[in-house]
């Protein structure tokens, strides 16, 4: 059985979170959203169809787990749930909450315009809330 | 409890083909991109994370049967599945089969561009090529 491999945009563009029971978690370097990436650790994986049954049970449970954290630290007006990967084949499912304020608003934050990254001093302290937050969700560490 | 209505751009821009166990299954009249649209019979839904568990459960396996009947029937090169209800509100949930070659590749469709609507003799045949091999998965047909 091959072993998982996170493509590397996930570890040179994105913030790693933790794990959840099945996926990493990681915040996107894109301060205009409150934008999580759930990662399911299982190899080779492109389309949620090709994870067994329990790993899609999980997952949908993760996806409301990153929906409710969002919504307590944000209280978005909409969330966007999405599995595309037309650019990264790695299955992956973004999780974001969105605001009619928000420069993408109606359409979709995929492709929409180049991320504008935190600010060092931000970044860290979103990510530590996220992290405080997912915690009752099951999120731990990733050994290193 | 209030009763399940289906939001009126539903009945007119789609193609209804029945229902699964939960939810009412559409085809978009788009003839550029394989595209079914699952709509949970549930009343005052918007987000994913408000349906029962049982009934996100239930979610993730129409997902999964759309996206195997996008793969029998049209052998995408790569599903996109997508709940954003920035427009309309009422939860649905996109699954899409992507090409390659498709208009949006490699960006997503939702926004891209005005649908190029199926032939009146092409609709027909393609809605009824999607209920067959759909009802392998449970579809029935809506009760007038």
């Amino acid at each position: 059985m091959p072993s998982f491999e996170l493509h590397p945009v996930f570890t040179t563009d994105f913030l790693t979170l933790g794990k959840l029971k099945l996926s990493r978690v990681f915040l996107n370097h894109d301060s205009r959203y409150p934008w999580l990436t759930l990662i399911p650790e299982r190899a080779g994986i492109e389309e949620i169809m090709e994870l067994e049954e329990a790993d899609r049970v999980q997952l949908m449970s993760e996806i409301v787990a990153a929906s409710s954290v969002l919504k307590e630290l944000y209280n978005p007006d909409k969330l966007n749930v999405g599995a595309l990967g037309n650019h990264v084949r790695q299955l992956h499912v973004h999780v974001i909450g969105r605001f009619t304020s928000d420069p993408a608003w109606p359409g979709p934050v995929w492709g929409h315009s180049a991320a504008v990254p935190y600010q060092p001093h931000v970044a860290g302290v979103t990510a530590d809330r996220f992290i405080k937050a997912l915690r009752p969700f099951g999120l731990s560490e990733i050994a290193a």
